[in-house]
């Protein structure tokens, strides 16, 4: 097993990519493929202890900002970590690839079929799929690569998700649902509407039409819904959690009694802190690519990137691919 | 100032719809008519000191549920409350219309031209607003009253919006922004790219786009969205701050030392569900219907009820259905 790890992609990169790499490299006992600037990554290196692992480095004369317009990237940054690392994947060199970096980036060339992955052949369009940190874990899928999506393509997120969390989280005969306005008939907007008999007619654990709130509770293990809602989902979700986080901590602070409670309750804030943090939940995998790749959240610590690196070692051992390509 | 309340209309009518319309007809001074099963009224009003009153009962011989499919109430059930209530304020007989019911069933009746009030010359939809309890008090608009939404659509929730939060909130030049899964330029669905020439050559002080952490901490006064994203983050918001209380809730009780500190901080958990708690903000304005029209949360108490004929005597004493026919 040989994983490309993008060495410039996190917001703080290269150090938290770098340690990430090496602590996965020896937690996995599985090749590691650094890819960016030679010097830089061996500069980072030299801080850990590399000992007994097998690590690799595949220089990369340009990086990729999260600035940067991904149209441009791909066609102006022919020399970025991001188009040495995913034609490794293309290549054979390698079985995926990881990154913390640019989504819209990653995604548009991936897509590439000269020097990209491209498409799993029948897939409309991939889709960015999400592991929600709530207590069963959902799949939400798709995540933001689809600002604009057609009834097909939620069809399409179904299989590929179901797929995903039979293969990789080992759930037999997964629930699927789309994420809708309301659970009863004649609810949804016209997408969702048509994508029902779709869905209905799938072949897949199809549950129906769930709210945010079965959502959260564990009501689906896969929940399909466009790009621009899935997006605003998690981002409201994430914004609501930090805005609860820091009036609850104004409140604390503003009693002295409270204030007492808050640090002997220190323990279980921390928990609560920990069950809902990205970084636990390793990276986003972009589905319907023809071959490995998982996006990590930018501010990714090396924790997070060494997750990113396990999920996307079982990815490939588990041959998500292939199952996709046979499932559509 | 005459405000018809819907008593049939909240999940456990009719006693916090009777027990607010007659708080709100004593705090406010003004003459509140009860709508629905009078001998059900009557009962419900024998329940409270209503001495020095000037509340009326108009009666209707049916009611709409929850459960109700918005088109069969409004074609089948001809006497029911929100008919005859809205038709009151058609009929010049009541200044406004307070309901905690089924929202598709008051947004159906609303707009009928014989009964209802119908919309107001110029506006393509009507939208439901809706004030987040987050700190600047933002509004939401639509709320869930269109899930499939035009451009052209989005603009006039702009202007209703910033109308409204004029008007009734009393913001001066009020921001006003579209909610996008991305603050830069090429970020957007379809429709958003759209809407972004209309608001931008509106006149509005539209300040561009916003994710969702804008929104909850802050960056806009009115948050224009289509009713189906509008809905899901509502929803989200809810859920996820339901599913923070459960976890700390749960971490605290798990271990003795986190519980005492739980009890200590007391005061501080109250504090930040009354912030959260919709009960606090009132309904939900339908905006763009040729009279006043509050849609009160379902699980609404007395006080909740309340709050929406405060807000409703608000909405017609500033004569925001003017200001639109005006505005538009």
């Amino acid at each position: 097993m040989r994983i490309v790890v993008d060495a410039m992609g996190s917001d703080n990169h290269p150090a938290p990519d770098v340690e990430g790499a090496v602590i996965a490299a020896r937690e996995f006992g599985i090749t590691i493929i650094l890819v960016g600037d030679e010097a830089c990554i061996n500069a980072e290196l030299a801080k850990h202890d590399t000992s007994g692992l097998t690590l690799e480095i595949q220089h990369a004369a340009e990086k990729v900002t999260m600035e940067d317009i991904p149209s441009h990237v791909v066609r102006e940054k022919k020399d970025s970590s991001m188009h040495v690392g995913i034609n490794l994947v293309k290549q054979g060199q390698a079985d995926a690839f990881v990154t913390a970096g640019n989504t819209g980036a990653v995604l548009g060339i991936a897509m590439l079929r000269n020097v990209g992955l491209g498409r799993i052949p029948g897939i409309k369009r991939p889709a960015l799929g999400v592991i929600f940190p709530t207590r069963e874990r959902p799949l939400l899928i798709d995540n933001g690569a689809n600002a604009d999506c057609k009834a097909e393509y939620l069809y399409q997120f179904g299989v590929m998700g179901s797929l995903y969390v039979e293969r990789v989280l080992g759930i037999k005969n997964p629930r699927v649902a789309l994420v809708s306005n309301g659970e009863e008939e004649g609810k949804g907007n016209q997408l969702i509407k048509e994508a029902i008999p779709l869905l209905e007619n799938s072949g897949l654990n199809y549950i129906g039409n769930i709210e945010p709130k079965e959502f959260m509770y564990g009501g689906t293990d896969v929940a399909v819904t466009d790009g621009f809602t899935g997006n605003i989902m998690m981002k409201m979700a994430e914004a609501t959690a930090r805005y609860m986080s820091d009036l609850l901590r104004e409140n604390i602070k503003a009693n002295p009694i409270a204030a007492v409670g808050g640090l002997l309750a220190k323990s279980a804030f921390g928990r609560v802190r920990k069950v809902l943090d990205p970084n636990e939940v390793g990276g986003a995998p972009l589905l319907g690519i023809n071959g490995v790749v998982i996006i990590g959240h930018g501010r990714s610590n090396a924790y997070a990137i060494k997750q990113a690196v396990g999920q996307a070692k079982q990815v490939a051992e588990n041959d998500v691919v292939t199952a996709i390509a046979k499932g559509i």
